[in-house]
């Protein structure tokens, strides 16, 4: 039998403000077992950037990232926020060990070629290194996941969170029984976005399609979603989208299935 | 026999601009065996303060840090610099993993008490992880620290680099033979600052003493010295002042005695 795998993706203000922060972190330090965070950090690289001047520029959800917005994000994603993040979960008695895809070269991307957009420094995952991530969840680590990765030529390169825990789960998987768990602002799917009890148990591709169509998934909602069934389709064990009080309160939340 | 063991700390111009940390990376790739990169950051820590409009106070070569000047601290040691060092060793096949003290818990430091003058948030080493680094070590990973520590209790301290370099080798002489290097941006101690071929080969804590009152040796390369001294009376085997030529180059520059 597989052990359990916990992967927690957690964007937003609650990685980002001291108070959510450090009452995530207590929570999420509860969870027994191999368990690994990946975290954003977007609102305080654009709050830098714009101290600096940098014009920040995103298109679909998806942040053009030239060499001054890499160094942002770096500093940011890889600096303030990852170190803040296991600073605390030491103090939760959580080993804690914070990485890009650079460090052990744990995850090594592709610069996206230029198409119609030119994204810049951002890096499309061509492989994770499950073996160096499962050595340190047997020697009882942590992982705390910046979402910077590299390319193996010494470039890093700026990639969405969200799709580096949908590839960490699905690398993972055949090692481990794996959950994936999105934790963002709202309580789930919502069918009224002003509602919060409005919450979608349950979604699966087809809904996701009608929902979608009829515009209430819409925005960054929708690649969450996609990675999630994705990763459903890879082997995945489940797959979660809920708010912080969602992690200690037994996944609530819209649950991703392939087939109600 | 104890294996070998090299720790190197490099501070400068030699870490933050692009074509002489390239070249540090590349010599520092092709050392065989046991190593760790201990690296500064200061000089694009204060680029980013003064850009941010953060007035950056150092007292006795010590940069005070303030809560803001942590952060910025935080982004520029743990984040650009550190990062940017682990994916160009990566790139030159070494397999790097950056850290600060708060990963793995590998340097716990008390916040400085606050006496004649107040610090703020500047960490004084309590232990080294000596277990935690040896096992990396032991797997072939290189390990890559910023001077970022972490009191146990959720706060991240500003670490001096040089403290951090010899506080690693002295906890890791007893499982290693350790060579401790210092590089920098001059040759070694220069007996006259403007003449880079004035180096002098060894120094003991006597010359020290005499050198230090005739004013030829001043600044931060008091500390650095006076760290030196410590490490090779704690059981490092050796200590060297060089630059970045140095590392390439059977270490020459100043080597530390305890008697000459």
């Amino acid at each position: 039998m597989r052990d359990h795998l916990i992967i927690i993706k957690v964007g937003g203000k609650i990685v980002e403000e001291e108070v959510p922060l450090r009452s995530l972190l207590k929570d999420f330090s509860r969870i027994a077992g191999g368990k690994i965070l990946v975290h954003g950090g977007g609102k305080s690289a654009t709050t830098l950037a714009e101290k600096l001047g940098i014009e920040t520029k995103i298109v679909d959800g998806r942040r053009i990232t030239d060499a001054e917005t890499l160094k942002v994000a770096t500093m940011v994603y890889a600096g303030l926020v990852n170190k803040n993040v296991v600073a605390g979960l030491q103090a939760f008695g959580n080993n804690a060990i914070g990485l890009t895809g650079a460090d052990l070269d744990i995850i090594r991307a592709a610069k996206r070629p230029v198409g119609a957009i030119d994204y810049g420094f951002v890096g499309d995952i061509n492989w994770v290194n499950a073996q160096a991530l499962s050595e340190l969840l047997v020697n009882g680590a942590v992982p705390v996941i910046a979402p910077i990765t590299h390319d193996g030529k010494g470039s890093l390169l700026n990639t969405n969170a969200d799709t580096i825990a949908s590839e960490l789960a699905t690398s993972l998987c055949s090692r481990y029984e794996v959950r994936l768990i999105f934790c963002f602002e709202k309580a789930g799917v919502l069918m009224n976005e002003a509602d919060e009890k409005s919450v979608v148990p349950e979604i699966d591709p087809v809904m996701f399609e009608e929902l979608k169509a009829k515009g209430i998934i819409s925005g960054g909602m929708i690649p969450k979603l996609e990675n999630g069934f994705n990763a459903l389709r890879r082997g995945v064990s489940a797959v979660v989208i809920t708010n912080a009080q969602g992690i200690s309160g037994g996944l609530r939340g819209t649950r991703l299935v392939l087939h109600i």
